[in-house]
């Protein structure tokens, strides 16, 4: 099988580059720069990833809205941090037709300033809370830095839900909620994550607290795939989003929200591809199985009926499955799929069918076998699983292994990946480890780890209060 | 029941936007005019009526994709007429943060000029062809007229199918196919229509000739809910759009386009719809079958099971029903769900277990009956397909008796709805008869008629080459 010009272990952005293009995810000549055509097979897989996101969305009883792309620059103005965060990434509606307009309209960067207005009128009673929304639309952000695509784009295809609940603590459980969510979303996906709390100067502008979802690229940067924002009543406040309590009261609700984009497709194809193509995980693959005949003459017609029966069989168990019946060879067709990323390919030939077999090849570990055409349901439903847990296993192996706790800033030097150090809380002395190590503060994990305590900051030697992760990122 | 304030046949206009509010599908009170925000009700419709137009893409080998929403000015004025018609409804992009942009860029008002420029890319050779994309997106056009909920808005859920050809007839074949995909479509939606071949003056910025899609509302107004566009070559010779023939010629692409809009909403929502609130045809509707337990004392368990039951059988026939079991009385819940316009209402109560029987009520003509335990799956979904018919009927009769064909413009003068009168084929008779009927020319006929050649232009008195409609148009 032929493979990619540029090698993953070797030079793994310009492969990255290279399966994009190879796999015919998205046309990148598109005259603006970061804005990037979605050919078929990559608007397929995204909303093949949407799906999923839809699916624990409606589990947890979110409920799908769609706002307005435009927003008036004096709805954008009223919380002040949040300005100061996005107001130089926005881009900006002056004019309609020939007539300027009397006050500017930005494109959605994210959509609180466009939601909260709206929420200020919804909400009036204790009643009306929790409320759950989210919207899948696309954000507007002008990236000055390299463009990249399902990286770093300036269409962003984006996930976005909102929340407004009665106090602090409620807000606190849709934290919880969101991060099960993540967790069982991106196992989905087969890929290990890490939660950093962002340090105080990389928040979300407005937010309380930022919890961001991280992945380990193979490049052995961190790339984040989304964060979960605790908004305290930051926004409620200049929103006015308050609501009457059983006792009378007028409260400003606490706020949450969980954003992803499509860096998770960024994820998949750098994650699990490999130097043959994509690689899919079979949740999210647009073709699970496909199924190749191998013809020779005078048995055409019992080997392809084979292949329909088997593929009639797999759609009842919600299996997707495509018979690729084109008249080219089998090695070509094997070489497209693989390309694809195709969980599993299944070869039936005239041989196969007298043994009553059919023969499987997984797209990850290439491993061919020959089953019982009885148990082929069966068995391809559990190998199936097996592809999952392979790829989940392996990038989590890679994550493990590029994940290290130290103490001192020169052994954190010499280490890919991500590194912990134990950090005494002054930002200063963070920001002095990023500028040594030519990273970025990732934060701090989410759970309590007394053992930090035991150690003291490397840059002024404090005890430390907590580790503080460090990685270089995308 | 309660009703509506407005009544359908009363003031249709003010009905329809009370509809719109209480049935809950956008607010209207976002802070730009004609920007609505989709509620979840009013979404979770439209994503069916979407579904159903993905099926039938799929079923005709067109493929999705997605295209970013800006258009450099550049690209935009390559084609004359193009700029010309839409040049004053475009938003321009001038800034990006605190930066003028070099060039400016628009918010696609359609996707020709962004699209174009990647086909010329794209295709090389008559083995490329023909090329067959749409996608589903929301547009952007500055209306200056009065707005109205579905019907005019500036932010357009819109629906565009690309196509491009070796030849003219290659183009004709792709038109063809485009009508049956929207009578398939409207068919399912139980909504009448009519074909027009626009006249020139109001056909497509750019097009050889454009056939629009028209239903008529209740109000005696047309509603124009899509349309299908012949180009000929007059975008692939600006945009280079050529291919190499088998004999190695070089050859411009013909093209086609296909394209619909909220509107089909609109239409739903005001052809269905009742005094009491929604009509929902059962192909779109989100709950099709909604299940209320009546529930006495003692008896919960034996209701709530049965109720689940049924809704567990009908989910296996791919019925999506939804049992009601809020704590409020049945006559709240009758009245929620026929606003929202859920064709069938189940009713189970311990009296008609004893009798092994359900009560089915419909929602278009509220007729009610008993109907045995046993067969209610095939009960139902015939019930289902005659309230398809009957809407459809209801609608389809509505349209025959407000559509006249007459001689004179006295005649037309008289009538509801649409006229058609000989027509001599000079423009300049059309548009006087615009202006006596107060109205608008909604183009011919797109069957051959020779009927109309018996008669004269009423305006002139030449001989009639065509039938002309007219209509109050929205």
């Amino acid at each position: 099988m032929p493979e990619t010009k540029y090698k993953k272990d070797e030079d793994f952005n310009e492969w990255y580059n290279e399966i994009v293009e190879l796999a015919d995810l998205c046309d990148k000549r598109y005259p603006i720069k970061g804005m990037n055509v979605w050919r078929p097979y990559g608007w397929k897989l995204m909303n093949h990833v949407d799906r999923q996101i839809r699916e624990e969305m409606e589990k947890t009883n979110h409920q799908e809205v769609y706002f307005p792309l435009l927003i008036p620059e004096s709805l954008f103005k009223k919380e002040e941090e949040h300005i100061e965060g996005f107001g130089s990434e926005v881009y900006w509606i002056t004019h309609a037709g020939t007539n300027e307009l009397e006050e500017r309209w930005l494109l959605r960067p994210t959509s609180e300033t466009a939601m909260y207005p709206m929420f200020s009128i919804w909400i009036r009673s204790h009643a009306d809370l929790p409320l759950k929304i989210f919207q899948i639309v696309n954000t507007f952000r002008y990236e000055t830095k390299q463009t990249r695509a399902f990286i770093r784009v300036r269409e962003i295809h984006f996930f976005e839900a909102h929340t407004c609940h009665v106090d602090f603590e409620d807000a606190e459980k849709q934290v919880k909620e969101d991060r099960e969510i993540a967790d069982r979303l991106l196992k989905k996906l087969c890929m290990p994550y890490i939660f950093c709390k962002r340090p105080e100067w990389d928040k979300f502008a407005g937010a309380f607290y930022t919890i961001s979802i991280d992945v380990l690229m193979p490049s052995g940067r961190t790339l984040q795939l989304g964060s979960i924002h605790q908004y305290q009543d930051n926004f409620s406040k200049p929103y006015e989003i308050s609501y009457e309590t059983e006792g009378g009261e007028h409260n400003y609700c606490h706020q949450t929200t969980y954003g992803m984009s499509e860096r998770i497709l960024g994820a998949l194809i750098g994650i699990h591809g490999d130097n043959k193509g994509l690689v899919m995980p079979p949740a999210v693959a647009p073709t699970q199985v496909v199924i190749i005949p191998i013809i020779f003459k005078g048995k055409e017609k019992e080997v392809l009926d084979a292949c329909e029966i088997l593929s009639k069989k797999l759609a009842e168990k919600n299996i997707k499955s495509h018979v690729d019946n084109r008249d080219i060879s089998p090695g070509t067709k094997y070489y497209d799929w693989e390309l694809k990323g195709v969980p599993l390919r299944i070869e039936i030939g005239p041989r196969d069918l007298d043994k009553k077999e059919i023969i499987l090849v997984r797209r990850d570990t290439g491993e061919k076998k020959s089953v019982s055409q009885d148990a082929s349901i069966e068995t391809i439903t559990v190998e199936l699983d097996n592809i999952s847990k392979s790829l989940y296993e392996n990038a989590k192996k890679f994550l493990d292994e590029n994940m290290h706790r130290v103490q001192s800033v020169e052994e954190a030097k010499n280490k890919k990946g991500i590194v912990e150090l134990p950090w005494c809380g002054n930002d200063d002395c963070a920001l002095e480890i990023e500028n040594i190590l030519d990273g970025n503060t990732l934060g701090e994990p989410i759970e309590d780890d007394e053992e930090c305590k035991k150690y003291s900051c490397p840059m002024c030697g404090k005890p430390a209060e907590t580790w503080m992760r460090f990685a270089k990122t995308y």
